[in-house]
């Protein structure tokens, strides 16, 4: 398989640790970056240390330093290898051509935020990857209702490919192996996110939502201080259950068990960077001949979820890129990629 | 992706397994099959059913029922859908413009019997994929060997494709994708063998060659009994380190890590069908951020060696057919049919 150029679009931290990871992984090069003020594009390869020391500032969690400014500059724009716009999306579909891969890091703002991005590369006619790093359900389905324009322009969009679902849900297809009939996908998943707290005050929001007595809507009514209230009254630390996180839909899309028989919980931790728990993967299923069993998947307590979002994150986008040259285009999940029948 | 019809090469275990699962799997379906005396084919379908029926005795374990006979016909040939032939895999070669993928289920008699049963389907200019479920380092080099010839062909060789190397590799590759760097990977095994021991007899003889005192040639000249008296040495329970299993070779050609990091053990007992150890992958590595963790994959005690070969042996067919639709050819790994960059 050729290189692979691929673009982020958003600078925070997933966005930058891709770019930091392309550093150590040989056939993967950044060619394009930008956040809302700026965007930086060279096809030979983007100067990773020096967009890295620009936008520095970008993650509050780095010891939460101030933005890095150059004269009135901030984010990548603070790199010399970016320009100022007021459209860098557009800017990198302008460019696309010679983009294999695009991984959408940025905040999903409104329920169709990235939805509509992928329909903008769509009608642009964009033939490559795109991937997300999504967790709700509801986020998939309208990526389904788009199925056939991103076909009909070459996309293959790679939905819900960081670490839950992502890294859990392409174990718990890769688990399901030992077994013609699954009963049960169990997905546990334990964060310390002491120091990456603030940087993830968005996610916590979307946590909340998954509690008793609160809905997406409710929870994205709460002000910051109601958040931290609710933080308090757990003393930081946070238990889910029958999450509605995208594992269920994206497993019953690649056939591997029905979407009523996967459950997802973890606890959540704002007050340390110890994980509560440990991450787990439970496969229960039947085997040809009769016996149940169940194989397991566990991240170790010192895997960070940035590590976990990430690695899996370019893995996936990699396997997008093998179907995209394949000619495989559509909606794709992390399940879907996996060897299996 | 269309419906695989496939062919399955020998039918012992692992060949009438595989014609046993496509029944459960939609889109697999069975169009060949053979042993040294006989060939069925038929590109509709063949009926499972009744060919598993007629080739029941196949499987002494199978409560060690004599091979089931009509007439003067034992194998394949017992089923209504077969005919003589002494000239089987050729004959299956001969149809193989319709096959999309070849299990390969034969014995290795001989070193380099399977690479050189890959070289002729290649020289019959066949498109398609072969999977073999060896688990012998240096039959991959033979393989390697011949990948310009397969490649000229449009051949996608899948080799190694059961549970270890296989399943278990590709969930080392897959755990790998916490890491940057991978310090180590520990694969061990543990096999309860009591009621199919009669049908692996060349797997334990195999195994024995990994003893201490032993190699492959002198495993090879022992007699029955020899080995017969090496079991009862070890009360039936051998313990084997170090293996020489490509799980090393092909977690170095997909990039995971290099061999030399790979270790590879297990225990069997021939006396119990109880695992006499909790089969475990273990992949160490350093995060992004420096930390040092493990991830396990662990499978259950009760899913058997034959659950563990057959579905993935199944699911690396498919993601094989994948590539070779995509023009990708040559000799692939089950590591290197993972998502990871």
């Amino acid at each position: 398989m050729d290189d692979v150029h691929f673009a982020v679009l958003g600078t925070g931290g997933i966005g930058r640790r891709a770019i930091e990871y392309s550093n150590s992984k040989e056939h993967l090069t950044p060619v394009a970056a930008c956040d809302r003020d700026g965007v930086a594009i060279d096809h030979d390869g983007l100067d990773a240390d020096e967009l890295l020391a620009a936008t520095e500032g970008n993650i509050a969690s780095d010891g939460g330093a101030a933005v890095k400014q150059t004269g009135q500059d901030q984010g990548v724009v603070a790199s010399a290898q970016a320009s100022p716009t007021e459209t860098p999306i557009d800017d990198i579909i302008a460019e696309s051509e010679a983009i294999d891969a695009v991984l959408i890091a940025l905040p999903n703002l409104e329920h169709d935020f990235i939805p509509r991005v992928a329909e903008r590369f769509a009608e642009a006619d964009y033939e490559g990857v795109l991937v997300d790093v999504l967790k709700r359900s509801r986020v998939i389905g309208m990526l389904d209702d788009r199925a056939e324009t991103l076909e009909d322009s070459g996309i293959t969009f790679v939905c819900g490919a960081g670490a839950t679902p992502g890294f859990l849900t392409g174990a718990a297809a890769l688990a399901a192996q030992s077994f013609v009939e699954i009963e049960e996908v169990e997905i546990w998943w334990g964060v310390g996110l002491k120091s990456g707290y603030e940087d993830n005050r968005g996610t916590v929001r979307e946590d909340i939502a998954h509690l008793d007595g609160y809905d997406i809507e409710s929870a994205r009514a709460l002000t910051d201080e109601e958040i931290e209230d609710i933080v308090d009254e757990h003393d930081g630390v946070i238990e889910f259950n029958d999450m509605e996180h995208a594992d269920d839909v994206l497993l019953e899309r690649a056939g591997i068990c029905d979407a009523e028989d996967v459950t997802v919980g973890g606890i959540l931790d704002v007050r340390s960077d110890e994980k509560p728990t440990t991450t787990t993967v439970r496969v229960t299923g039947r085997t040809f001949d009769g016996e149940v069993g169940t194989n397991t998947f566990q991240l170790d307590d010192a895997t960070s979820m940035e590590a976990n979002v990430n690695g899996p994150a370019l893995g996936y986008l990699k396997a997008g890129v093998r179907r995209n040259r394949a000619g495989e285009y559509g909606v794709f999940g992390p399940a879907d990629l996996m060897p299996g029948f």
